[in-house]
């Protein structure tokens, strides 16, 4: 088979990688032109433009978009529109809002599977996992790309139509956020509690039989092996959060509670506020108020504009 | 009737001054001698001991005790106990826990009235509110003294035998975080929010008729006026806790989940992490782990020692 | 001043009766005629309809709106279009969400105000507690009738620009979904706790002197003292949750935590779930797969088609 | 070496049979009879009594308890007393409370190691995950039944001194109740959600390559391949939570906030609230009080005694 593929980035040159491991032909795109070299030393075909890369690929193309979630999406999606026709499948594996996922299939003259992909870098040796939603011929189609992306025939499923792909793996980063903070607070009681504990060694431990080992918790070894059981100059403060704000909203539209999901992704909230949280700060005021607690001010010198 | 009140500090003198307003003779004690003298210049007989209270109060003695709960109310109660007879009546009326009021109870020879207070300073004009565990004929006996320390006869009320008092007390303080708190995550959103408000106009407003109106909102009003809609120099830092940690130790032996309370009680105790909270030091790593996201670390020149 | 009231339910014969009180004239649509009827016996003059209020309002009308949030809104202002300029005042009394009030201030030909009331139909007799947002011009211009529909001129103020009057009311009503729950918590702790309480005597000294004082908790000491202690058949659902709803929205776009607010969402999301919580019945069936622990069942003849 | 076991229930016989497994001599007792001669048939040497199981062993005793936490615990130790001194080593391998494992540490004449067992009957092939705490001496001499009991060399590892063993597993089930619901959310949001799902198939594709991959995913995909992918008459009632009250009160203890810990063990009692939630009914007749929302009342027919 021979598959476009477009974006080169960390993501997209594992995808670049196992589908040419796979036996498979590869036809690379990236507005970075080192980039595209790099994918041609590995044994790509590299186009200079998504009309080139449209051309090489002749009648029924198959195309992996592995750009960044939102407007790179429909950018290249319009680029290529001229050269789409039904028999085309257009793959998009980035972390796209499912709704927009629902529109472009709507909106794309191709086929379109949307791909939740999770695996992250260490899916160069071990392949993805992928959730993949939009028409069953289209996934069928695409059935020895996935094979090659994902971990095996196991690592990729079809999950429905346009969208359920896409909407499963936001879901995945909701918990994802979740069994993240869950497994932090575990390793804070610990770090905070009353023995001298060596996390790394605890982390081991549980890894080898325990009912809470998993793939994270391995990671956490790995953290607590490289930074210590202190965990060093890593700060107090976690970035990103899109996918897993996307799946509390979701969740409010479908009035389910998460209490644990949307704890996680107050503690990122809660990280990013530089200048303390406003509620504590009321609640430390007002406890001056009814019982005359002294006030807590912040140094004067700490201070910054608001 | 005639009142010994052991502990002259803030609320002490409260109870002394609303008792002596009502038209009661009142013996008052404090190993301060300054709080003694300052009692006697309001109307009060000195006592500077508690033997000397005690044989001033002669029979069917009636003693509030108001000093810091724990180790403080063992040690007045067991100065006094050689003084005391089961005609006697001892009213504790501060923080204690209600399982060492229910001891207390058991171990003094006098009735025992475990006696929760809220209203805090405020109360000195307005009367507190007042929660009472105990024998009925001992709160009976008490209830001119009540009717005078409490905002009058609807402000006090028996809510049961030894430990009830303060068991409501108890719970009333984790009621209380969590309306901190509450108002504090309303405040705050409208503080990071979308439009540049007045936030002292509108706790004004919600004071008068809104569904939220209470005296909580009306310290935030205060509080708004005197440190600005920025609450100035106010630090995100809340002390405390003992009370709400009761609250939810409680709640756990009686299965009853708190998620609010807990909720509160957990922003007090992250306001006080000083390195920061361990569990999103980890979640910060580990998206490095799995995503490659850039590690955020904390300025050297910050970290402090651990 | 003359003042035309189109929706003449609980809340819109509050706003027609005090404004009738405090010596104005009101002009009344329902497009229910029995309500018309009952509103010029209380002393306002009927219009049979939009159009026919517009004509008897004549130049610098000024118009209150009190019909559900939604498209009604959005009708009545459609209809009432070809009659408006911008010497005009529109008042939208009801929940909307500001973003639509932004969207139709825009829209309007008159000058628009979105007013957040609360206070619910005790507001008859005490007055309403309202939030203006929209030209200060206009918010002077209905500053009679404001005086006269809230509980005076401390009760009612102008919070900003088009929006903001129903912002502020959206985060009221996200506070007020976590008073509500915070005191329901320490009340579920009382009534399942150590000690049999009288729930309605606990409500009222709290309101008499304590800290945790409010208008809601008098609801409750009227509850308890109306269903009873245990609150008889009252059930374990709780309806409505819009407003909360936007609220957590909204701090979500402002990442903003809020775990308060959002617990007593869940509260009701999962009040809701008759067919109970996914979640908790996979937590069970996980206890049987690590630990062999017996699967609880639900008996076959309560279970329900999913 | 010669292991005495105690407790041979479903994980005690997995600790039998794999020292036995392993090539050691096991000495075995439990209170039933049958118990005895199934583990005597397995190859172990039968002891009917504590007595008769601690004169098999001789000097330098080696003795596994695995009987349930708390008295039965208590209960072994007094009987063996006698017949230990500070050569011998008994090990704890129950989920005993850690104080009570370092208050036994301490009364005990031999050194005595408490042990933290996770795995569950799973284990019986893989082998378990052991925390232990305790003397190091004691901790190496028993390093080949370790090895055995354990997944080998790296399921097993000193954590620190006596009770740290049985604290790290306190936080091990801690972390578990919140990882089981934080994947039970995202479960639920995908069976509430916008599409029908298989949701086996779901759990199958993320274990397989996916960030979220772990052996409690294994679990749940067993689960819904059993259970179909509404999870049929399983009920929404968690029973258990001990070791997770005990998470959350040594969290209290160290001001530590757990948020999601606790909200997935609030999740557990309010499963069991079978007259529903009392806050929740407050809340419900509270929309009453303020709006006159009609009020929720459960059928009379279902309502039983409080």
């Amino acid at each position: 088979m021979q598959l476009g593929v477009v974006g080169l980035g960390r993501m997209g040159r594992i995808v670049v990688d196992r589908t040419l491991a796979a036996g498979h032909d590869v036809v690379a795109f990236d507005i970075d032109a080192e980039a595209r070299e790099e994918a041609a030393d590995a044994g790509a075909t590299p186009a200079d433009s998504l009309d080139s890369l449209a051309a090489e690929l002749g009648e029924a193309k198959r195309i992996w978009l592995m750009v960044p979630a939102g407007d790179a999406v429909d950018a290249a999606l319009s680029e290529l529109e001229p050269h789409l026709s039904d028999d085309d499948v257009v793959v998009d594996g980035g972390n796209s809002h499912f709704e927009d996922s629902t529109r472009r299939a709507e909106e794309t003259p191709a086929a379109y599977l949307d791909c939740g992909t999770s695996g992250g870098p260490a899916g160069a040796e071990l392949g993805f996992s992928l959730m993949v939603g939009g028409p069953e011929w289209a996934y069928e189609t695409l059935t020895p790309v996935f094979d090659a992306v994902a971990t095996g025939p196991d690592g990729h499923a079809r999950m429905g139509p346009a969208g359920s792909g896409h909407y499963v793996k936001m879901v995945h980063n909701g918990v994802e956020y979740a069994l993240m903070q869950a497994y932090g607070e575990g390793f804070e009681l610990l770090h905070e509690g009353r023995y001298d504990l060596d996390l790394e060694s605890v982390a081991g431990v549980w890894n080898n039989g325990a009912v809470i080992r998993s793939w994270l918790l391995e990671l956490c070894e790995e953290a607590f092996r490289e930074e210590g059981s202190s965990l060093g100059t890593v700060a107090d403060r976690i970035e990103g959060g899109s996918t897993g704000t996307w799946t509390v909203q979701e969740a409010l539209a479908q009035e389910v509670p998460l209490p644990l999901v949307y704890a996680a992704l107050s503690e990122r909230f809660g990280s990013r506020a530089d200048e303390g949280r406003f509620s504590r700060r009321l609640a430390n005021r007002l406890r001056y108020g009814f019982g005359r607690h002294e006030v807590q001010r912040r140094d004067e010198s700490e201070s910054r504009t608001e």
